[in-house]
């Protein structure tokens, strides 16, 4: 009815039109967008908040079509804004993030997770582990295996929950800082854990062993993994971490999976254009058109 | 049925049904909002495409009540998203504005739009005039009454343009730059205007003025009329400008005209938070908590 | 022993010394500073964890003497480091805090908090009105006197806890924003308040009534008090807010009362050299020198 | 006369003479710089306009010597300014670009352009291509080569409008972004692409291609061929991207060929001191310290 | 011979003619501005290096009519381009900065003077001082009048340095920040000085003041004399400063004097378009409209 | 005493007891911290400065444990505050910085200095050379081996000072930028250089260079050895630079050296977060944990 009105502040390449009437009239699948911006653990650099809409904003100077892969975004996305969280209460914010997603779930919409903290990785993953029991993909910086810091529910402490809800596997990706604790926790529950040094010299070892890894995956991406050169404004940036040269590559061995749901956290800029929104947006656009 | 999901790249204020379900239940008006990043013939500083997202960004700062007015902001206004413009082609951009907008009157939703550069207000009051012949109330550091700036429709010309469309009368308040061929055109066809250092000394001369203007009114508030330390980021930032205390003042007064539109223009920001969409928000709101 | 060495991290004017040396040689009272950089509960601006270090930064751009009230700054402060907060769990960091204070309550200092968010206020409030029952001096746009936002204990409620600590009375300076539910249990329990309009017409209304309150008094300062152009980087920034010299001409009132103690909360600054940091400093600076 | 007076505004290793004294006191060549302002058609990022004032202002942080190709900068070079843009008006503008390039031209200065938009380089080839039928060696994340995107001159359609012109030969360097209808008119037609992927895996396929090209050429660099994380300030930053180690060798290569001329698109910096203008400026230095 | 070429780095009401052409074709005053980027002594944020530029790019957001003053500006002015400054060593930079001015004011070239910090403000008047004798007109928030701070020849120490010269007069508008030293010795000397306070209260006190003070005059400008709101990048920014209204007046004022020269100084803006810039290009617009 | 208080300015993995207690409890050798905020002989970006704070602030984003070199940070460190400097005043500084350093050598305490500028590691180097003789490992873009450069003691001539002091021997790694002047100086003196381009082709023969060398060495780290990508903010960005992985190979090798002395310099980072400060850490933290 308006010709010329466009919504700029929903995914760049998420569908317009219902959700529901979409369903109705197509088989298979389509994905659910949506942001949780929820940052009141953050103990370094505060506003991953701001996620959400960074890379919201930063999927407009994407093309529809994929150069890299060949490949066009097709997939039938639908982004349904923000979940309304508590700041302060990370109890009240995993209820409603656990009732969204299970509503979300109920439609044959897969996830795809904007954060906020990693935090929240947590919540999502309670609701999908009861129903898919999937391999874990985790790309951080960090472990986030600690019991305890700050609390039992923080972005430092998130994979140890995730572990305690026995998922199939965890295999961790460009992790370069740990406590002693979490690597001995780590090796004791022979947990996977490639570090960026071990991928800047070999990263066939990684590329191999995710395609060796078992059906259905869920991954959830802590921008923090990029150097940060490339992701300057995540909550904790670690030196001496990927490129998106190395995402890329790993992006496309993953896409070849049953994924589950994505999760891609930890992004904190307030400024529209920067690089961390950008390449947050290049994850989800590689993995898009080569699930199209 | 989404029970937590927010939509919050829309204007806080506005309603989240359907406007036409709204209207059908309804007697009276609503407001539609509208942005239009059009930014092609900025001279000093560009970013006015920021405008409508940092607006309503800004405006999750205020409450619904409005303590400055002992009023709740009632007034039902529907966020339509934004015009898609054409960057480098006014005369595209202005097509599109005129369709929209006119699409817009036709449903009786009274236009509240966001720029983008001042050059939009052309389009949007050649569609408003030729129903409405308003006195247009011209908030500005600047005339914009050149004959040729860099073209004809340019953000230096557009109140030339728009005095050729022969509206009841203008009104300019808070000028204070001007080419000596601006104020000689001013002064031959007696176009009243209220410079910020006569705003300064006497604020009462200028709102006594605007209670006596004939009804109806459309209001164009070209954000450089702050001054630079309330609203940096604007395409012209100009010295010695109002505050934020005078708009108050004005917005009072001229919520009690009959108003047949509203244009924000000229906020650059591309950082969230900054004071610019701050005070273009609490202008919107004023009025709206006052037309509640 | 260290001829040339200097800790530019502290406050510029505390003493270098032990303040344990320094009372066992002296009558009368010190000051204890403390930073306390929680800031979990920001729903609008995150950052006022950097609250603590950009204030005392900016002490550095200040002179020993106060041209403005022909004072030297003599008063003995001791900068005793912040507060170890828990990101996430105000209720832990809360404890942490009246502990801390309570310590430093019993060394006779008289506490100069600099946080972080305002919800700190509380356990502020709560450790000292056992002992002193004071009167609250609350500069601040908003009343935050919410009984629920967030929870029961965030930066919109703390002046509604703090009023059930039955304080001897609670007098607000600089609102412009509030909910219905806050002004009416404003009014209904007669706290006065002053607005930022009613100050900018007529300033000698507040400083009367400030010179007749009664002793002692507490001074809380979110730095939202003032106009977003003055402390742009605050949490919550607030259009027409107050000036530096409305506060100078306060803290000269207040500096004839005896005073409790202060707290300077929702500085965000993360940027050296920022106003907002200035501006908080200016303030302990005046009352300081007033106090020496 | 004027001892110790210098002009920080021109390129760094400029002649500060006339260049009509000094083209007649010797044989040979020199360069004439020229910046082009022109930003009105961008559509993600605004501020190409400052480009030209961040390179000259960047080059001052570079030495006279090459130590890295042991070579002095002596090439003689005249900065003449800019062109003085119309915003909004690529017609104007492009006729005020060939009208100043054909006089450069006529004095035996080969152009060194500093954008501005890439939209520039069109009226730039025109005024070229006419004399010199040069291969364009074009760098750039993007082909650049859409029949029409927001018109028919805009910074996506640019090299479709220099294909018309029929120069001898395009290659493309650093691609990574393309719309299908792009990839498919480049492969109808035969136009070398060469992926920042593919060089990141084997840049001597590229430096070979680049020795076989055929004189003259004609260089176009949009500085989004770098990736964001070391031209962070472009109109479409654009991740995985080439390094400034990739140009060094890629510059090198080219200096041996006989150039027609070069320009520098794309750099939006307006703060001193980043990164994109240095990459942008040591492209420059390189390039001329090897012609010297 | 081209067209369309501009020098957008020079002031832009500069002529772009030979001054020497220009002076033997006239009778008559013309102006000669300088940038002097030295800011070695800066004790809190450095940066006055960047003041030149910042002000000249400044000029470009403003018109050749003055509607304040209803004045064209045709005062001819050479923009000569900045003084090759030693970092660091303030004595060479001294010599150099007479040696400059000596040739200037033999060319009858009135002195505008862009800083740098406030010290270049001791070797402009030494040389001024032995010709003209004139009353040193001095807005700062400082009075720079201690005898040693880090040295005799710092931003903290200039007025004393200056005082030593024995000119006529000096008086100082806007202080706001001393030392008990300066006060002192300010005092003693019955140097007269207006507070920020006092012209806050009453600006009539200080705009009479200088109609009666006896000509020639020269005047030196700290931008730290407004208010951080409207001059936040500067070296010290100190609260409770004043407005550019305030700077209007006293321009206004001033104008009708005999002056020698002007020095603007402190301006640390790295950013285009920042306010600091703005207000300082505005305070030379206005004087050389009014001396039009 | 007081339970929960930190002082979050120190380095993070400093002692919090005093270090004359600490040495006459334990055998072997501390390390003592100090920061040298002097810049006044910068030549492009200013905000040296800040680097002690900026190093200091980024250390809290790091683990005691280290993983890559699984190792915990043990390493006893005091951070005895920052030398007090005095800007443009090089050689009062020189004397405060040699005097303080010699009473820090006096306790054992190996220094770990923060810069400032690179133009302090010759007072540095002049008070560890009488006693220890070191070679002299020099990260750095530039040789800093002009004999003159705005006079004898700056930036750019701080290496050919140390070279006058006759150490062992100098060997400069990641250089990429010098003049002719030094270029041959550096051949004729046979001081050997690395430059990044070398680097990034073969590692090898550095780390095999820097294991040949001989005890005890000094280590001064310009951080514009770092490609600006990793370290925007220094005093002289330039491109194509080293990346922290190759720092990380280079601090494991020299790590079994016997060090004698560390500076880390150049760091110029107003704004809390920014990598340049993240990555000096790292370089602190890599060491100091090798040294555990
Ligand atoms: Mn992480
Ligand atoms: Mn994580
Ligand atoms: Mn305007
Ligand atoms: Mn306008
Ligand atoms: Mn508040
Ligand atoms: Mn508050
Ligand atoms: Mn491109
Ligand atoms: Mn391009
Ligand atoms: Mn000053
Ligand atoms: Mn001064
Ligand atoms: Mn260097
Ligand atoms: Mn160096």
């Amino acid at each position: 009815m308006f010709l010329y009105l466009e919504d700029s502040s929903k995914f760049a390449f998420s569908r317009r039109e219902s959700f529901k009437e979409f369903l109705s009239s197509q088989d298979g699948e389509a994905f659910g967008m949506l942001g949780i911006p929820f940052d009141s653990t953050a103990t370094y650099m505060p506003g991953a908040r701001f996620g959400p809409s960074a890379i919201r904003e930063a999927s407009y100077n994407f093309e529809g079509y994929n150069l890299t892969f060949n490949r066009e975004l097709k997939a039938p996305i639908f982004d349904l804004g923000d979940v309304s969280v508590v700041a302060g209460d990370f109890k009240e914010t995993s209820k409603r993030i656990i009732d969204t997603l299970t509503r979300l779930l109920s439609h044959d919409l897969k996830p795809l997770i904007l954060g906020g903290e990693h935090t929240i990785t947590y919540p999502i993953l309670k609701t999908i582990q009861s129903r898919d029991n999937p391999t874990i993909i985790h790309f951080d910086a960090h472990m986030d295996m600690r019991d305890h810091y700050n609390g039992k529910f923080t972005h430092a402490t998130v994979m140890r929950r995730v572990y305690e809800l026995e998922p199939q596997d965890i295999i961790m990706i460009g992790v370069r800082s740990a406590s002693r604790e979490e690597i001995e926790f780590v090796k004791e529950h022979e947990i996977e854990y490639y570090t960026s040094q071990m991928i800047q010299e070999n990263i066939e070892e990684v590329t191999s062993k995710l395609r060796s890894i078992k059906d259905p995956v869920y991954v959830t991406v802590d921008m923090d993994v990029l150097d940060p050169s490339h992701a300057p404004m995540v909550g904790n940036p670690t030196p001496c971490g990927l490129t998106p040269f190395h995402m890329e590559k790993f992006i496309e061995t993953i896409s070849r999976k049953d994924i589950m749901g994505v999760d891609i956290v930890e992004v904190t800029s307030p400024v529209k254009g920067d690089q961390t929104g950008l390449n947050a947006a290049k994850i989800l656009h590689d993995l898009l058109s080569l699930k199209s």
